[in-house]
């Protein structure tokens, strides 16, 4: 269980480095306004994608993959570790009974 | 199991709650109509988002992030309580045989 | 585990019904090719959500939310029957050992 | 465990041959470029979707629909591997306590 906590902890860690790392790329890489930066990652990592709030170039394409498959594996990662958790709290409950 | 299903019930009043909010959100801050609001909640929770009904503003791109966000932790535990919910029934059908 | 499978069966039929109501209210409502239809149902299913391919009056915009809503009940109903007879499958297999 | 293993090997390269043919169809049924082909497969499988790159002709939209299909089986499958991997390692390490 201490171990699944510190991982729990490790996935929160990545999950706003990726965050942080999709607002610096639209910011930077797209030119895009701070909180069309935010909004744009949120639509992305959530995979809502209502569309480009504005038209993407090849780099900034090819930085979305990447940002799209980086939040695959971290939200794979989150919900393995919280799953691998919730049933670790269960089985011991269901030990005490 | 009596546990599991009040959490149940939490999770729909919940769930319920945050289309109320998105709806009230994009019909009075981006003066959607009714029915397009209503639409817009329902296309962002579900994630299938095919693109903004009308354009949104800096205040209806901060709403919609924390609705996007609030609908991701309500559903996400929504899914554990049904799944916790669910081993639960199994569990006790096994232990009956 | 016949049970389960009965029931995979009977998921299978609600998805192929949804599909095929889809397809029917994007021919019919929304006056969409069949080829469109389809295509609109699957991205809508799927959660793809491109945009949609016709713009939808408000008829077709609360038949694309019951399509949503029915889609979701669905598709959570046949991948919880699928990992019921996963499980199930795997618990035999490990009482066989 | 060793059968999970290749199973999961099956997973990826299943994944990477979803990945390719989608490359090539957008390449070559739809004329993208060979970065706009790789983004739309991408926003594709990741059913994040922003909005087609370019318009689609009813051949694309159709083979869009396969792409789709054989994407959610894929997942489906690779996601359930991955789950009956990590669930046997963890009952493993029970066992052994
Ligand atoms: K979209
Ligand atoms: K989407």
């Amino acid at each position: 269980i201490k171990l699944s906590r510190s991982k729990i902890y490790l996935a929160i860690i990545l999950l706003h480095a990726v965050v942080l790392i999709g607002v610096l790329g639209y910011r930077f890489l797209a030119d895009y306004t701070w909180t069309d930066a935010l909004y744009m990652t949120v639509i992305t990592m959530a995979t809502v994608g209502f569309k480009e709030v504005q038209p993407l170039d090849d780099t900034a394409k090819i930085f979305t993959v990447f940002l799209i498959l980086a939040s695959v594996f971290i939200l794979g990662f989150a919900i393995a570790v919280l799953t691998e958790y919730l049933l670790g709290r269960n089985s011991l409950q269901l030990l005490k009974k």
